[in-house]
């Protein structure tokens, strides 16, 4: 599990073909991609830009959003994004499953719909030889953006279906707080579709979305998440993945320097 | 489980006088108290105001950060806080239990500070006649206020002690997202010491610490999670319990008023 791989994310002011260079600049061989710099670029341009630039792509982020009241635009986009996770080769979709609806408090009626949509997706994902990884979100986002919570949460959803079809999302800032992590990392095994890190600092900032570190600014045990990632048998990309006001304002190069170093010190084993 | 209990901190702002006050204006006829106010008044003359304008003591807030470095300084305090407890005749003393020792990455071995220490002054409690209640706190605040974070976590170490010395807080905000959260609630049965109640709103506030919503403003289904606690047996008090900035700026009989009229809407069954 040595490879790092760069969300885009992490430099959310540059284009794709910013990013593509950058990550050439800083040797680093792999990328997850987004679709709005994707659209922006084209789909199958980007994908040739990238296959040009000799990067892998370690994820497309992101589909999902199954909870919004349209269901049939939630279908078409979502097959839409299995098409272009297609297009990249990546090594999976991330699927932010949303919050609870306008005006709803029905917490299980939402997490129902999620289980539902999926079924309804996995034969296009099937089909496109995409695998969909469900991502389990820190609580502190299941009102608004993802009503799945926990790793078991997540595993129970997979595990109705075929896991080149269906597998998780180990994110370190929405896991590392889980009592039962170590149970069920190792229950995920051949699942885990994508390990992402950044750290939790305290105190959070004021946009609860951006409130994510660079690896070492923080709280989480990296070493022992991978380890756990590692011994259940996941030998893919590992992507930082920061959201962080602080971080978009600095020279991407400056950034890639940054967490180079720091994904070395606190997170390669 | 008809009897709201005001918990001070929602009118953080006044006194334990004032505060007493406003219940019995408000017809509230109990109180969850804090003791920074109530050592401002006097332990014993706070107990005596209490008592003369009779009303109940759902809790006390609270005793905990057992993950703090000086441990003999930790047991001095909870000592401190048990006593308080049998002093006022409270339901519970309400135990938050810290978050990771500064410097520290290292969960798992916080988590088994918070079980050592708890092991330490339960005899203290059981001497006081006085019922400890472990608070399991969003994931939101596991790194800087509370390692404990479900209600499984908790009960977990409840457990391992006589239920009229150790129970568990069952917090709205708190617990509202956990997808275990029907069998741990019934799995709780009569180790639940007190029921506390806010709400869950979007955005989140600036301040994580003051990001609670009065119920209705939120996302919380209140007569779901009162249902399970009662159907769990619980019959006491249900406290009100606030931190909001906004909240705290306004007058508190007017809070107070709000509180009155959102519970009998949102909670009470």
């Amino acid at each position: 599990m040595n490879t790092l791989s760069l969300n885009q994310k992490t430099i959310n002011g540059s284009t794709l073909a910013e990013a593509v260079s950058a990550c050439v600049r800083a040797g680093i061989t792999s990328i997850g991609v987004w679709r709005e710099p994707l659209h922006d670029h084209g789909v199958q341009a980007g994908a040739a830009l990238i296959a040009d630039a000799g990067l892998h792509v370690s994820s497309l982020c992101r589909g999902g959003f199954f909870t919004a009241p349209d269901r049939t635009a939630v279908l078409v986009e979502n097959r839409r994004a299995i098409e272009e996770t297609a297009a990249l080769g990546a090594d999976c979709l991330v699927l932010v499953v949303g919050g609870l609806p306008p005006g709803s408090r029905d917490l299980p009626a939402a997490r129902a719909r999620v289980a539902d949509v999926l079924a309804d997706l996995v034969p296009c994902a099937a089909d496109h030889g995409v695998r969909l990884a469900l991502e389990p979100m820190n609580p502190l986002y299941c009102a608004d953006r993802g009503v799945l919570s926990t790793l078991s949460q997540a595993l129970d959803l997979a595990e109705e279906h075929d896991p080149a079809a269906v597998g998780v999302v180990v994110d370190t800032f929405h896991v590392w707080w889980d009592p039962d992590l170590e149970t069920q990392i190792a229950r995920a095994a051949d699942r885990i579709a994508s390990f992402q890190v950044c750290d939790w600092i305290t105190p959070l900032p004021a946009d609860a979305l951006l409130a994510r570190g660079v690896m070492g600014d923080g709280h989480i045990d990296f070493h022992h998440i991978a380890d756990l990632v590692a011994k259940a048998g996941y030998t893919g990309a590992v992507e930082v993945e920061i959201f962080n006001a602080d971080l978009w304002r600095e020279d991407p190069d400056t950034v890639l320097a940054t967490v180079v170093r720091r994904f070395a010190e606190h997170v390669l084993l």
